[in-house]
Order: structure tokens, then sequence, then C-alpha cells
């Protein structure tokens, strides 16, 4: 026996959807030599991230074994899976793997943040294998939503681990590889330790669609429409920005990619040779001169995001362009949970202007989901058939659910979210240490710990307002003067009529008279005093309590 | 011809779903005599309105008229259509109309604000009619999601006009009043002006089903768990809380009702005889001692809400009950949108305590919509069979459908946006005025605009922190001492490594010390500079420009 073990580890992705990162290990227990799968981000909301720009996984427990990582793997370009890539060079200095596409992509992260380009080693799809350490890692072709996405098949001394990375299976995807069935029963014919699972749609209970199938659909919807056609997706979801253009191209539409992100992922596509060809495209300025029954607009902003094309063009004119009585908006995509405010935002938007909507409610015509449904998932499970499964990529009622299918068919379902790190050495997989884990905000150009407490204080201001008292005190610690108050996001008057400036001041001022030396020459007793005062007055004036911050100066 | 008019004026609920106030109007323009029907709240967001407690319509207009409102009329106890009474009372005085369970409601909003409860006019159902002004009106019972929903049947010199309220064609609605036919097309008979109506689900395109089908569902369901029983859905959905007590009561199980609302409105149900009967129920603490398995909680908090009793169930005790592995938590419910973050988190809670959760995702077993899809709202057109259709109760796009549809069976379709006065008068509606309308916010004890700026700021300090300055300037206006700087919401340190706080205050003495006279001696220059630099230098530092409060004490 020896007395090395065979590590994984979940940092980020497994207990969310989004900030995907893993790690696994090899080696003596406090000495395994590491690699990591993936350093996305995840996306903040008002509700718990205010002013945040971006979110990765903590990545300190990382940090503190930098000379442990022997690689960094990334599966496919989404954001999710590649953001970080970039925020973190800095901290991991580990080579990157990737396959061409998603090294394109990388690339320009990189190169944004002034990181040397050469850190990426592009990487061919399988059976090239790359040597690292305890591991030997291969890309193997798997379908998704972007093109090249690949499972890894990691191979270790104690057994073959297949990543399944993001997929679906899809024998007809478009743009992209195919999944492949006699490939993938070939890599896993002489058995897998485990296999660490995509669990995104286990509840989805129907057998996934192809790329292939809204091709017709929306062909049909855009050589009907009469006005201008505007449609939008993910751009990274390369097949069906072509299946739109295709469509367009066909209907005698001229097409125009609006939005960074859009050109740059078709830009991209060309560039790796993922795509082959692509109808002609027209600027937006020589659009302008094209009759806007002969156009159809590609444009990013699926999710209703303000800056986008999409919610540019429910505003008003985007590079010229204005949409119009009579012209369609097609979401080719699903609204991802917590963006429903901002896509209907946009379509209220839209039909202000007499712009017909068309979106996947009416029963997924024009769009279909990357991710396997939970047929799919089985599908996948019965050509691996692992000894052990890992759910990853879900909530936690998503690997909660993909255990229990696990279970019932004859695997070993293994539940582990971030931090838990599971010995998959021997027989029987066990947790065999928590990590700290979390979350670390990309806020302005600095990283900040999600309970720093800074996005805590964001809040209390933003739910109650904010108070600035000043207090100036002579050198016998005697006010001199009356206290100033400054407020902000505070209603001007509150029940008694008066200002609730002058209130505020009014009360502080009478504190301040009745308080005695020992209070006036005690900094801490002081702002406690007045911090009280403020919240007290403000709740009776107007029934809130605000945040308040307190300067006194001392002459003295 | 008389020069009278009758008008038509929603003020809230036109364009959105939520905060429903609507005004009619007869008399000579400028003099008409007002009837209010409903006001209603909407419900304020971290993205929109943060630390607002409640969203009411704008009613200044009603308000510069208060001498000429006979009524206000509220045809149901929803938040949206009542949840704005007892906010608006004192300003518009106006005696209000209801129906017994409704008042029930309303008389206890107005109790918590000090209001007379004699203010509440306890009204029966047609054939019973109110005289107020040139107005007579009868409340007509229509089949809601809530006991006693009435759409009103208001006459007029014009005419006879049909205001839907909410409602759905339910015939067997459990709870409250089935939908009949025979009883509108009799007051329909000699033919109706106009009809205002519901268009919440006017994209439903399949029939709507009877609150009767969820029972099975909900039996066989509760009959066959193991563990403890938990159910949420709207507390006023009085049908559906006794659907779910007689199923636990069937399958065994002793009723626990949790939340307040749940209490209020199964005893309001009760008192007022809307409902005549009810499973025994057994409290908090006398559930402690009986089985798990022989247990069903009924609980608030269907949409997620943190305070709710399902939200605290999920995070741990509540009342002294606890769920565990293998009990079940039902979502007998939709998620409204907006609110999908907050129910996940729960369920994801659930799933960590071993819960298993049953939603409505499986396809509408549990749940079916208090709202009329289009082939019911098509069923009231055929029956109410108006001159003139004018969608309300629906953001833009449900009302622009709504039109549609309505023009395309023949009736004249209104499209009457909040503020619109649509003159009803004579064969062809026309718009007679546009009306500045908005959103008020009761915020604490206040109530303030939506665009006073006030909730603006609160926005712009969770997305950018704050940065307090104080300066002291001596009798001769220089600089007594150093700048003072305090940040609240933004990282300690940036770029440089050292203290964000010390970097700014480094920056701001440079800046006092370079300026001349002209601007220390200069409140608004000082002010302006001393921002800037805070701005600019942290923009360097961190990547952000906070606001600012600059205090500039002087001493002369």
């Amino acid at each position: 026996m020896s007395s090395e073990r065979l590590i994984y580890l979940p940092l980020g992705g497994a207990g969310e959807i989004g900030m995907n990162a893993y790690v696994y290990g090899y080696g003596k227990p406090g000495k395994e030599r590491l690699i990591v799968v993936d350093l996305g981000v995840a996306f903040p909301d008002m509700d718990g991230s205010p002013g945040v720009d971006l979110i990765i996984a903590d990545i300190a427990w990382l940090r503190e074994r930098k000379d442990r990582i022997e690689a960094v793997f990334v599966t496919h370009a989404h954001e999710d899976h590649v953001g970080g890539i970039a925020h973190t060079y800095g901290q991991l200095q580990a080579p990157i793997y990737a396959r061409k596409f998603t090294a394109n992509i990388a690339a320009r992260k990189m190169d944004e943040h002034g990181h040397p380009a050469d850190a990426i080693h592009v990487t061919s799809a399988w059976p090239q294998q790359v040597n690292v350490g305890p591991f030997t890692v291969g890309f193997l072709p798997i379908s998704h939503s972007i093109p090249e996405s690949s499972a890894l098949v990691i191979d270790t001394p104690e057994g073959r681990v297949i990543h399944s990375g993001d997929f679906k299976i899809d024998l007809t995807p478009g743009v992209g590889e195919a999944f492949d069935p006699e490939l993938w029963a070939e890599v896993c014919k002489d058995g897998v330790k485990a296999l660490v699972c995509d669990s995104t749609n286990v509840f989805s209970r129907e057998a996934g669609r192809s790329e292939a199938t809204v091709g017709p659909a929306i062909e049909e919807l855009v050589s009907s429409a009469e006005g201008m056609v505007v449609a939008t997706t993910f751009a990274s979801n390369v097949a069906r920005v072509k299946t739109l253009a295709v469509a367009a191209d066909k209907a005698g539409r001229s097409v125009v990619l609006l939005g960074r992100a859009m050109k740059r992922m078709v830009e991209a596509s060309l560039e790796t040779g993922v795509m082959k060809d692509f109808p002609p495209v027209v600027s937006p300025e020589d659009a302008r001169g094209i009759p806007r029954e002969n156009l159809m607009l590609l444009v990013t902003g699926s999710q209703g995001e303000r800056r986008a094309a999409s919610a540019q063009l429910a505003r008003g004119k985007f590079q010229g362009i204005e949409m119009k009585e009579g012209d369609m908006f097609l979401f080719s995509s699903k609204t991802i949970p917590g963006n429903e405010k901002g896509v209907i935002r946009i379509i209220n938007q839209f039909s202000e202007r007499g712009v017909d909507v068309v979106d996947d409610s009416s029963g997924g015509h024009y769009h279909v989901s990357g991710h396997a449904n939970r047929p799919d998932l089985e599908t996948l499970h019965d050509v691996v058939k692992p000894q052990v499964l890992i759910p990853m990529h879900g909530e936690h009622r998503h690997l909660r659910e993909h255990v229990k299918i696990a279970d019932a068919k004859g695997m070993k379902g293994v539940m582990a979210v971030n931090g838990m790190m599971i010995d998959l050495s021997g027989n029987t997989p066990k947790v065999a240490e928590y990590v700290e884990t979390g979350r670390t905000y990309i806020d302005g150009s600095v990283q900040i710990g999600a309970l720093d407490g800074v996005v805590r204080d964001r809040i209390r201001m933003a739910l109650n307002g904010h108070v600035t008292v000043t207090v100036i005190l002579d050198d016998e610690d005697e006010p001199l003067g009356d206290p100033w108050v400054d407020a902000m996001g505070l209603p001007e008057t509150g029940k008694s009529g008066a200002s609730l400036v002058d209130v505020l001041e009014e009360d502080l001022s009478q504190f301040l008279g009745r308080s005695k030396a020992a209070t006036l020459r005690d900094d801490t007793k002081l702002n406690d005093g007045l911090k009280r005062v403020v919240r007290q007055s403000a709740n009776d004036e107007i029934g809130k309590k605000p945040e308040v911050t307190v300067v006194v100066s001392r002459l003295s």
C-alpha cells in the first residue's frame, strides 16, 4: 500500500451555478501535486453584491500551495469557466492548457491584464495528452453551446477520472464537435474510477434536443417577418449565431453584428477554424442604406443587460439603428433565473415601440439548452460506467438529485460541495478534509473578500441611507459652534414637517449640551452617543435608522 | 348633446402588474365627479428601490381633486388592490366600499393607521347597488384566488361599464363564488359600453384550470409522504389553504398554521362566513408532541420572502419546529418573476437539510393561476360583448396583446397606460388628456416621490461606496490641520498597498496646499475641488469613484 492519495476539491461551482474552480491532487497527504480545472466567474447582483464587477472563487487555499500547482486546464470558453484566468494568474502563475478556441479567448483576457500570452499552451483534442506531474490529461471533445468544449480525461496512479465539463448529448451540433459515443466508449472501456459530472439540467426530465432542431423554426420565423428582424443569443453560442445568420441569408436579409462580444466570437471562430464559413456581414453604417425588411441584426444582451445592444435598441438608437413598429425582436435564448426583470423590462420597452417580441415562452422552438437533461446525463453515466459519480456544476439541490440518481443506478454517488476535499484512493471515497472557501469580489481594480464587510456596508447604506455628523471641540473639549449634519439617501422632511437635517442638528446640540465632560473627552463615548442620537431621532422623524459617520475634530 | 363626459384614468396598474389605482369620472370637463377603483401597492426591490417598504401610485392628481371624489371601491383583498387604502385615506378621505371579506382585511389596515373603521362601507353582492354621485355601482361576483373577488358594474349616464377586477373563469373554485355565466349574461344583456379587463395571463394560450383540479394531486402527494409535510401558498388563497388542510386531515395529519397572514386569512374567512368550515388546527406548541408523520404545516412565504415562515424553516427552527431529512416541502404556488432567487435560495437550504422540495416545475399539478388565460379572457369578452375593451392589470406587453385580440374580435381595443385619460363619451373613445403619474414610496414612516432623488442616492452609495471629507479652515481661510477622510463600503487598500484613507488624505492635503485663496474662500469651488480629488484619487487607487460628502467648517 502506498501512502499517496488522489484528491478532488471543488473551490467553486459545487453548490452554485457559476464560478467554477475544481482541484485534483495526487501525492502524500499535504504534499499532493495539484492541477486546477477551470477558473471562472459568477455575476454580481444588487441584492447581494452591489457595485461588484465580477465574482471568483476564493483561491487562498491554492495561493498558499502555489508551488505545488502543476497546471490549470480550461474546459471551454464560457465566462463561468475561463473568466477568472487573468484575475488569478498573478497569484498562481501556473501554466494554462486549453484548446485553440478557448485559448484564443483566454489570451485576450491575459493580454488585457498584461500577463504573458505564452502562459497559455494550446492543446489538441484527444488522443493528445499532456503530462503534468503525476497526471496525464487529455481534452475529450463533447458537445455544448460553445465550440471545442471538452471533458478532461485525467489519468492518475489511482486510475482514470473523467471531468465532464459542461455538456449535452448532441449528435448534430452545427458548429463544433458532435458527441461521439464510440470514441467515449473506447476511452472508458478499461474502467473509469470517477466521473465528475455537470448537473445543471438534472431536473429536466425530457431528453434534450439537438442544436440542429432550432434551424428550421428560426428560418420559418425570419422568412415570414415583414420588418427588420433583430435576434439575440449568447454570442459564444457560435452555432446559434450561425443558424440565425444563415436564416437571414436565406430570407435575403443582410446580417449586421452588434455588440463587442458578438463580433469577437464570430472572429475567434473563423480565426481558429472552428467555424468554416459565415454569411456576409455588413457594418451598421452600411445597414442604414438597406431597406429594413432586408436586414437582420444579431445582437448581444440576451439576459437584458443594461449596456448590451439589445437594451440600447430597446431604449432608442444604437449605432444609428432604431427599431420601429412592425419590426421583430427574437430571444433565441433562455432567461437565467435572476435576470427575469431585466429581460421583461426590455420586452416592455419594445412593446412601447410597437416591436413584436418572440421569446422562448412559446415552447422551445427557437432555443435549446446547452446542458444535458436527466436522460442525457444517464446516457453519459451508461457510457462511462464510473465506480464513483461526483456531481458538480449545480446548486445544492442539483447535486443532491444527481447523487440520488447515481445511487439508484448502482454507482457510488458522492455529495461534494465547495470546500469538501474527497479522498478518491482505494475503493471507498471519503471526505478527507473541509477547506475554507468563499467568494472573492473583483471590485473596480481591487479584489476583496465577500465577508470583508465592504459590501455589507454598501447594502446597509442602500437600505438605510447615510448621515454624516461633524462636531468640533475646542482645546477644552467644549463644542465649538453647533454640530453639522449632512444626509444622503434620506427624505428631506419627516413627521414634524421640519427639515430632517435641522431636526437632527437640534437633537445633537441638545445632546452635546447635556453631555458631561467625561463623555466629551472620550472619543468612543462621544461617537457612540452621537450615533445613537441620530438613529433614534431619525427613527422618530422618518421611521428609519440610518448608517452614521461621525467626525469629531478636536482643536487641542 | 350634453357637454358632460365619461372618463377613465388609470393611475397605476396599466403598464405594470401591481399598484392598481383606476379612476372613473362623469361631468363637465374639469368638473367630473370621480370614483376610484382599488388603491393597491407594488413591492420594492434592491435593484430599483432599496430601503423602500412599499410602493403606491402617485395620487397627486386625486389629492388636488379630493372634493370631487365620491367614493373608493375595492374589488378584492389582494395587497395590489387594497394595500394602499390606509396609506392614502388621510389624503383622500373618501368613503370606501367593499364586500364583507375585503372590508374585514381593509379595516385592520385602517385601524393600524388610526383611521376610522366606519370609513369602510360593507356592501353586498349584486343585485345591491350603491349610488355615488352620477354613478351607480354594484359588486358582481367573479372567481379569483381570494374570496369575494368582484367585478364592478358601473352604471353611468353614458351607459354601463364593467370593471373586471382580477378574475379567472372557474365554475368550481372551492371556497368563494363560482363564475356564473347566466348572471353575467343577464347583467350584460342590454349592452355594455366598455369592459375594463384584467390582462395578466393574456400570453397563456391554454384554457385555465379550476381550483378543484389541484385537490386530488395534493391529496395523493400528502398521503404518500412519510415525514412531516410543510406546504406554502399565498395565505389569501383561502380555497387553496383549505384544500391543503383537507388533504392533511384525510391523511391523518394535524394542521398547524405558521405565519401571521396564514392565521389571519383563515380567521377572516371564518369570521365573515366566506368559508364555512376548516379542519381542526393545533398550535406549534402542541405540534411538538405529535409525531412528524402526523403533521402538516401550512406556512407563509411562497415567494421566498426572507422573514416569512418558509424562509425561517429553511434556515433553522421556527416556533420550535425544525424540518429534517425525509420531510417534504411543497410550493403550492408560482414564483412571481423577480422572486426566483429568493425561492431558489430556500430550496437549496432545504436541500442541505435533506428535505425534499416539490414545486410547480413538474407541470402545474399543485397550483393553478388565479387569472384568466387567453381563451378565458375571450370567454368573458363573449359574455360581456362590450363596444370598447380597455385592457388593464398588465405590463405594456400584456395590454398591447390584449388590444390586438380585441381589435381582431371586432371590439374597439383601447390602449390606455397610466396617466392616459380616456374620454368614453359618444361612439369613439379618445385620449382626452395626459396626466402626470408616477410612484410614491412608503419609506419608513414617510412618503417620498420615486423621482425625488432619495433612492437614486442610495443606489449610488450601494454601487460606489461613500467617502466623507472634513476640512477645517481658520478665520483667515487657511486649513487648520489636515483634512480628515472616512470611507464606508470601500476596500481598505488599493493598488499602492497603502490605506485608501491615507492616500486620499495625502492627496487632499496636497490639493489644499496648492489651492489659491480664491478657492479656499469659496465654498462651492472648495467643495467641488475636494470631491474631484477624492474621486480621481480613489479611481486611481481602487478603480471606483465613490459618492462624496464634503464638510467644510470655517472657524471665522
